[in-house]
Parts: C-alpha cells; sequence; structure tokens
C-alpha cells in the first residue's frame, strides 16, 4: 500500500464542503478540516503509486472550492 | 471553555465592515481593527471544540470582504 | 488607552516559559500560547503610544526565547 | 499626536494616480512613490490612535489602485 | 477527545531520527515522514485542549532535531 | 537632492539602539521605531545617489544589531 | 546619469511581448527575457532621479502583461 | 547541447493535460507529474540557449493551464 | 518502479560538490547543477516506497553542505 | 556567447566588499550594488553553459560575504 496526505486551501467558508466532497472519494481513508493555513487534511491510500495518482488525488483536486493542494508522499525514511 | 484567535486578511478598505460584522456573532468575545499584515484580530470561545468550529469559527468566515483567515487555537502548552 | 497585539515567534519549546516571563510585565493584559504559525500571542495595553513603545513593547521584546515579535497595533477604522 | 507609515502596493503602472489621490487626505503628511517591493510611502499624523484609524489610514485604503497596505504604527520603544 | 495534525521541520537528514522519538510519546497516535516541505506529520490526541497542549504538542515540541513545527487544530467546521 | 526609505529589521529587542545609532549618521533626515515586520524606518538623503549610497546607505547597514535592510529609493514617477 | 534594474514578471507565455515593448522606450539601454523567478531584466538609465522615475519607470510599467516590477536602483556603495 | 528544467505550477486539477500537451512539444525529453509545491516538472534540450528560449521553452510556457512556470537552466558548475 | 525528484539547497558554493556526492548513491539516476531558487537537481528511483525513502532519500539528505531538501514523488496523475 | 544575470544577497554591509571581488573575475562583465531585496547585480558571460557554469558562476558563488545567489540564465524567448 503507499498513502500520501494531501494539504489543502478552499476558497473562504469552503472548508466543510470541500471536506464533505472529498470523503465520498474512494481511496480517502481520512478527511479533516483544521485550523492554521491550510483548511482540509486529507489522507489518501493506493494499491500503487499509480494508482494513488490517477484514481486518488486527481479526483480530490477537481472537488470544487479548492484553490490549491499539497501533496506529501508518505516515505519511509 | 475552549478558545481560538482568528486573524483575518479582508479586501482593501473592508477592515470596518468586516469586524462590525464579526462582532454580532455568538462566540465571538473581542473584535479589533489592527495594523500590520492582518486587518481583523478576533478571539472566539465554545463549550467545545466542535462547536467553536461549526457554530463560530464557520460562521466567521462566511462574513463578505474576507480574504483569509488564520485560525490559531488556544493551548495551555 | 492605547492597544497593540504582539505575535510571537519562540524557539522550538520554549512558548511556555516566554508566555510565562511576558505575563509578568506591567502593561500586558492577556497572554495565549496558541496553534498555527505563531506560538504566543500577547494583547498589550498602554496609557500612551509611547508608554506602550518604551515600558511594553520594548520589554516584551527581550524576554529569552522570542526569535521574531511582529506588533499590530489596535487601530480603530 | 500620534503617526503610522503605510506601505501601499498598487497595481501595476497605478502609483503615480494612487500617490496623487493619498496626498490629497488630511493627516497625511508626506508621500512618496518608491523603487522596491512597494510603490507608493505615506506617512501619516493624527491627534489620537482612533481618529488616525478612522479620519486617515481607513481613507487611504479606499483609494482606488490599491491592492494591499501595511500600516507601521510608528512607537518609540 | 480533541486531535490535532502537527506539520514538522527537521534539520537535514533527521526526519527518520525525529519521528521515532515522537512515536513514543503518549497521545501520538500516528506518526509518518513525508516528502515535500515538511519532513515529518504527527496526529496527536487528548481528552481535553489542556491536556492535548502540555502533556503531547510541548513534549513533541522538545524532541531534539526539530526546527520548526505548525500544529493545525482538528475544528469540525 | 536624492532621497530613499530604508526598511530596517533588528535582532529581537535592538531597534532603540539601532534608531539612537543610526539617527547620528550624516544624511539621515528622520528614524522611527515601528510596528509590524519592520523594526525601523530610516529617511535619507544625500547631494547625489553616489554619495547617498557610499556616505549614507552603506554606513547605516554598518550599525551592530541589523539583519536586514531593504532601500526603496524615492523616485517621483 | 542614474541607472536602475527593473525585475519583471510577466503573464505566462507574454515575456518575449513584454521584452519587445519595453525595448522601444526611451531610456531602458537593455532588456533580457530570463529564466528563473522573473522573466524580464531590463537597465534603465536617465539623466535625473525624476526623469528616471516619470519618463522610463512608469512607462516601463505600462506596459501590457506585466503582473509586478521590482526596481532596483543602482547605487555605489 | 543545452538542457533547462522547468517546474510547474498549473491551476488546480490541471497537471493531467497540461503534461499531456507539454509532451507533444519538440525539445521536451521528459515530463512527470509530481506531488509538492509543483505539479509538472519537464526536462528540456536543445542545439543552442537561443533555440531552446524560443523553440522550446516560450512553447511550453503558452500551454493552457500553466498558471507559473520557473525554468532552471542545467548549468555545469 | 517508483520514483522522485529531489531539488537541493546547498550553501553557497557547495552546489557542485553536492552534486559530485550525490552521484555516487544507489538510487540516483540522474543529478544536475542548475541555476535558479534551487542548486542541485536529482531524480532518484527505487523498486518500492520504502526502498526510496530509506535507501536513497535519505542517504542523499545525509550529503554535507545541503541547507535544505524537498523532495517531490512522480505521480502519475 | 551565453550570459546570466546573478542576484546577489550579501551579509548587511558587505555589498561593496563583495562588488569589488566579483569585478576581478574573469566573465564578469558588469557588476552592481542596488536597492532593494538584493545587494549586487551581476552579468555574466563566457563561451559556453559549461564554461559559465565552470569558470564563472561557481568562482563568483565562493565570494566571502554572499549568503545566497540566484542565477538567471538570458534566454532569448
Amino acid at each position: 500500500m503507499v498513502q500520501a496526505y494531501m494539504l489543502i486551501q478552499t476558497e473562504v467558508g469552503m472548508a466543510a464542503a470541500v471536506a464533505e466532497a472529498v470523503a465520498e472519494i474512494d481511496g480517502v481513508i481520512r478527511v479533516d478540516t483544521v485550523t492554521g493555513p491550510y483548511d482540509v487534511v486529507v489522507l489518501t491510500e493506493a494499491a500503487t503509486v499509480d494508482h494513488l495518482g490517477q484514481a486518488v488525488v486527481s479526483r480530490v483536486q477537481r472537488v470544487a472550492g479548492i484553490t490549491r493542494t499539497l501533496t506529501c508522499s508518505i516515505l519511509k525514511i
């Protein structure tokens, strides 16, 4: 399994709506609205890196109300 | 009780209007227009973290004229 | 009365110690350790702008463990 | 007397027009177009902090062509 | 229960050591080394906001090798 | 006559000392300690651009306690 | 003679057009499209600081496609 | 042969489309969608610096959906 | 195979030495010194995400002279 | 001929010394101390990209007092 966090900035006041929509996407295993410079933190998971990209991350990025996403792959150092 | 500061940037010239609207919201216990990189500083309070989020912070974020909010939870370290 | 917020960044792990020391200073009416890009938020007050600068803000700035302060005067717009 | 500097960013090519309009406002005692990351630097003055905010700073902020203002109160440290 | 994410930057090459030390702290329920501008992402939890601050966040901040932490409280909006 | 503003950041707590030392330099016609992201704002003047650089700006830059200076030439647009 | 560099950011894909238009302006003695965070670097020159501002820098700033200009006066230190 | 990397930011959700279009351009020898603050990383190559600029980099910059490009020439140090 | 780019900042003048040392590490398939805000761009590869992290990325991060690394996983979107 | 600009930040007060040292280096055809966020702007030139990197840019980077260099290759777009 490969995983990645997505740190998401939304349009002002859209955090809840974005979080709700993101939670519906397969491969999203946790969604939280947060304080600080980001609005939503998402934990995503897929069988392969390609699947993570094409089936999860790209679908999250298409949710309305998102202004910027920062994807941080989980990498055992 | 849980509390949080909200550092707010507004559209140019909208600080006073935003401060006025924010002051009307339940759970907002102090509002100040300020100099520096932020335009308005708000002190918010609620019984629980959930209530703070859903009933106060999200309502403040929906005030017209706000371009960016940075919520800083008060956390006794 | 004139007032100002001070948004303070501290060395990692020094937020509590800084907050404690700042709370001792005359003219400091509220101190909170917070989450987000700042570590401590201070509300200061003095009779005049000069007094605020010389007797409060400059004394806060000399507290050990502070790396950066951002003073935001409260200004009724 | 209380004073404050305002560091102003304008839309590209609007510095001269903004400076001209700002110079007309009571409480503005000096206006300069400058090089560097800011376009206009304004020195403002008023009898009280409230007056500075309500009668000077907020009026400057409403001048057309301004994209961002950074107000720095003059504070004798 | 209250929760918060901590986005951590470490000295170059120290991510693994920091993650290992953080994982030992009570109240830390998940630790991941990640790619991107942050090096370690931590999910923390405690019974109360105070406990989260004093017993978890402040202990994480004292782990050697950390240069900056950004705490984002989880807030249902 | 040519003029320039210098926006100065100092080590924490050094604003007053820097302002005092800068005020002694020929060609410095105004010095203010300020709130916000800068600590000291200086207005400098000289007969020629070369003189401004060599006799004023460079001498200000050598004052102890300064961490960064941003010189903004005054340019009639 | 007084001189200044202008570091220019343009809308994506507009660097060539901006450079071409800028090259036509009196007082512009060198124009280069470049890699890195800026798109165009311009070297400007005029008899006096005022002339540099009013006849050169302000005319460059009015060229279509420019999103941000950063003027750096050449100052013999 | 001269080469350069282009670090590209796209509108949210447009990374795949941009990568596909860029891959069609002569002189582009590698295109990858990536995580982190950039969305697409492109490796470009041409016989001369001029050709790299006029025939490759400028054509990449005109692909729809790109918001910012940062070109980093490969330079044997 | 999984791949990632590493954008590396080095101490001033250390780019060549860092590039040379990084090139020796297994899993590094391309190293370039570049212009712009980064000094070295590295393309890394490994059989699994874990191996990429533990055997390649973490070893690159331990090369002397590196001040900051930004790892961007290659993710087919 | 290939050319590049180098935008250089120096330690406070070191601009003149750095400019003087840089001017001695073969391949440096212009050096200016400037106002704004950079301290020195250098125009470099060499027969080939490799020579520019190895014989000019890397030698400039080794001049004492430089804290950061940003090299912008001149690229006809």
